[in-house]
């Protein structure tokens, strides 16, 4: 099944979640102009369904392999990648001053979204880079950006991102790499980096020419847990002052992954400094690491979050196709017994109705999340906050909807489905990994009730909320939902432990995600109010399905919300486990 | 990880939910006493676990492969099957008559449990004899009894079940293999076959020393649809007068599909009479054969049921070895910042906990079902009609759950989840296909809406539910869901089109499974009212976490349930599908 970008659903989105014509009203994002979106939306949807899209099965097949201490993907991803860098595509929301195009945060998203769902393994290349990018912008001396920028946000070079360890996934602070300084001779003032970084996703590889590592280690004295963890800059090949490249630094992929999916993304264990010549060099201050990386990990979380609109869509398409062309059964109850495409089924309808639902939905929230990012960069502290909130939202009801959705497309399907062959079960597969990586979704749903319900004693969540339910309107559905995340969240802020707060995070989380995409859904319906054309009909047959159903069962996830902690530790431990 | 049988808790399950002290107060079933019951489970479950659990991986990795028109199995698989027919396990509820043990269906569910926990895969071997045994066993004559029924029930010979085809899914009705009668010769009064099936589980291998194939076909002259399907038994070797082997028949495996999971189960595609060779006999009368394949379809929709408790219990297992061993990470809050083992914060433990309530919660309601299922045999219609009411949610919910407790499982995990060496990817995939076969689970929601719901104008289901609600007591999350159901269920019978009906039946399953087992759980927790010990302690940790917020996210389900069709069905099918 090809990859058909939905250009017109995400400018939509674009226009009405993200407010992109507001935007575009700034004289930061003037270029953004609804032409200037169109045919970003349109080119990039072209580029990434006729290059990246057909690669995608040849990657889950062959994946990514090491042979010889070098990253071979199958043919073709070498090209795909070459053309993408050649036509712009990675530079879209870069910082103009190193060859960026400057354009907003929300377009990037729609690049990431179209190749993505063309191909979410070869995605996760560009999505790592974004990260090294902002990292470097944010806390790089002048010269380290003069110095990789440029190549990084052309893509010429890629970068990864280097935080786990065997011991300390979730909990980073236990990391164990070392970085000590160098006092004299050709690395002066660098440092000699020692340790081994695990699931470096696309750590390795012969696409760009260069790979920028940005690497936490600490220092010598430096202090426990995640006071003492630094951020170091760690080409594979380094850098001259000419800018051209010069020997390889000691570091290499000592092996990759065996995955459930994203085959083609090389998922490496890897090695810094097996000969002691590892060569690095500190980004921003000594034990600031952290600090740094949570400087790109919003914008990294709602691009993971992306990611489940990205393989929700796919596998709606997948479902969808074969909905219409496979034929089974007559109507039952009709009076016509001749057997017709399953699509016409009521159950086979419900399954592509709640795909759709649920896709639209988490673009909505992904889209509204990114206009409101776009807006913090332009100076909206309120629009800010907003985006602070809805992250965790989007990362985690967004991944979780793209497993879902990834799910029911393999049930549509029947048989089929499990047959490797069809398509559907790669993206059950692939799906799998995005609730996890770039914090777990249980991670996600901490952050929202502890750090950003906090926010003005919940004040952003509860103003959120009330704008819900006043444009909820008549849709009562949609009202009673935000009402009751509104006194969850006040019972949490006022009554609840801590406990009892974490207990309730990850039903919360999906409850207020809900609300907000049900929100942005009703809004877009709106704007295609006076419309009557089949696009416009099909929004309101899937704002309809949202409201009437999801939103319902999202409700009925209060009680789950705040049952509190006690029933989970009434057990001891060892008598829990059995 | 290892697995672990959870004796105890099947015996609470068999002792309280299927009653199975009272069904040895029959005559029937008086071998059925308690110690046999606990040496049963004792027994089947250390076999499992020794000898059947290890080859899980390896079947995993290798998988079934077809070799020159051989299948073949990884290395232990042959032996391990021996061990299984020699130890006498295959003919726990078989025909007395036929070297069966004749014990309750109760106990041959135990059984499979134990089995498919250890390794789904293989673990079909034994399911799929199971259908062969019952509809020679209701339709054979004498004869086909006396010839094949002995090596069936003790397990030398397998069974296959074939009835799709290409064109021919979850419509039977629309198959083409074709049978013509024999006149005169070697083979008078018998059929020749020829056609081909798909999906045929274990339809080739050598670990039985033949396979006795049914065949659906269609004979000359035969009506269209399903009224014209008659039923074939056609061995893989002709079996002479005295029972011993004769000739290789005309059929075999072409190729085995390329699947998501269960990789140790040959899914074979198989021709038949490819040399117009293929001999088959009729088994019943002509243009009966969907009747007969309807006769075990019930107890095959039981066991694939039992299999999303399978599949649970060893996620769950899997899922709480890892987070017992893996640290990471000081309680949040606590004034200890050392790190400690996952289990220990709230949102592991949640997740924990919802397997486990998830998992308890089916296997109450398949041992329900299965003790309804042996009271039917004892000749209690009122019994009869409530597996047959139980048996859909059991198939639908029971894998469904199956899908999402492995699903969660892998979220345990985090990062390691996605890796394949840990084990709860393989999980994660082989859980997938529950849902899909042997009816898919739109198609059991179908029965239960209209064929299950139908029986007495509903009062057979609404019955079920007042009991629940008596039972529920003070329990008021559990009486509300069971009243909701029969509300739901009065809509349907009274108001709703068929349309309505079919629209809202997935849900409305969910919710009348989620009564079922919740009620199931409570009678456990009644049962453990005077026990103090660990065991019973955690029964109420559990029953606790599912009425506290499995019963109310079910609640939840009201709204779609009730949806009605109209918003399926507002747009045309091409906009529906853009």
């Amino acid at each position: 099944m090809n990859y058909s970008p939905p250009t017109q659903e995400q400018v939509l989105a674009m226009r009405v979640c993200a407010g992109i014509e507001q935007l575009a009203e700034s004289e930061r994002f003037e270029a953004a102009t609804p032409d200037m979106v169109e045919a970003i939306a349109e080119g990039i949807g072209q580029f990434a369904a006729g290059e990246w899209a057909p690669l995608n099965r040849v990657g889950d097949l062959e994946g990514a392999k090491l042979e010889n201490g070098v990253v071979r993907l199958p043919d073709g991803y070498k090209e795909a990648y070459d053309h993408y860098v050649e036509q712009g595509w990675n530079s879209i929301d870069g910082p103009a001053a190193y060859g960026g195009q400057g354009l907003p945060f929300t377009l990037s998203c729609n690049v990431l979204e179209n190749l993505g769902a063309a191909n979410m393994a070869f995605n996760l290349l560009p999505m790592l880079s974004v990260g090294s990018i902002e990292a470097l912008e944010a806390h790089g001396s002048q010269e380290q950006k003069d110095r990789y920028l440029p190549k990084l946000v052309s893509g010429a070079w890629s970068g990864t991102m280097n935080l786990t360890e065997p011991q300390a996934g979730s909990d980073v602070g236990a990391l164990r790499t070392t970085a000590h300084p160098i006092a004299d001779g050709e690395h002066a003032s660098k440092w000699r980096i020692k340790g081994q970084k695990i699931y470096i996703t696309w750590g390795d590889h012969e696409l760009a020419e260069n790979i920028v590592h940005l690497v936490l280690a600490r220092t010598p004295d430096a202090p426990e847990g995640s006071r003492g963890i630094s951020l170091f800059v760690v080409p594979k090949y380094h850098v001259k002052d000419d800018g051209s490249l010069g020997p390889r630094n000691d570091l290499r992929a000592v092996s990759l992954e065996h995955k459930l999916g994203i085959n083609a993304s090389p998922t490496c264990v890897m090695s810094y400094g097996d000969n002691d010549e590892c060569i690095g060099e500190l980004v921003g201050a000594e034990n600031r690491g952290l600090a740094a990386m949570f400087t790109m990990m919003n914008n990294a979380r709602i691009n993971v979050g992306n990611q489940g609109v990205q393989i929700g869509e796919r596998a709606l398409q997948q479902a969808s196709g074969y909905a219409a062309e496979r034929v089974q059964s007559a109507r039952a109850g009709g009076a016509d017994k001749s057997p017709v495409a399953i699509v016409e089924h009521p159950d086979v309808r419900r399954m592509l109705l709640r795909m759709r639902a649920l896709t639209e939905g988490a673009r909505a929230l992904l889209y509204y999340t990114a206009g409101q990012v776009d807006r913090g960069t332009l100076g909206d502290a309120a629009a800010q906050a907003r985006a602070d909130l809805c992250v965790p939202m989007l990362k985690a009801w967004g991944t979780d909807i793209g497993v879902e959705v990834a799910s029911i497309g393999v049930q549509v399907h029947g048989g089929m489905g499990f047959v490797e062959e069809t398509g559907a079960a790669q993206h059950y597969r692939d799906a799998r990994i995005a609730p996890i990586y770039e914090g777990t979704n249980g991670i996600q749903a901490a952050d929202l009730v502890t750090r950003k319900l906090g926010m003005e004693s919940g004040e952003v969540l509860f103003g959120l909320m009330q704008e819900i339910v006043r444009d909820a309107g008549e849709e009562s559905t949609l009202a009673d939902l935000a009402k009751a995340c509104v006194e969850t969240g006040r019972w949490m802020v006022s009554e609840a432990s801590l406990d009892d707060r974490l207990a309730g995070s990850v039903p919360f989380t999906a409850m207020c995600a809900v609300a907000v995409a049900g929100w942005q859904l009703v809004r877009q319906r709106e704007a295609l109010a006076q419309e009557g054309t089949g696009f416009a009909n099909r929004k309101r047959a899937t704002v309809r399905f949202f409201l009437n159903r999801i939103a319902p069962e999202a409700s009925g996830l209060s009680a789950s919300a705040k049952a509190g902690a006690e029933d989970l530790y009434s057990l001891e431990t060892d008598t829990l486990l059995g």
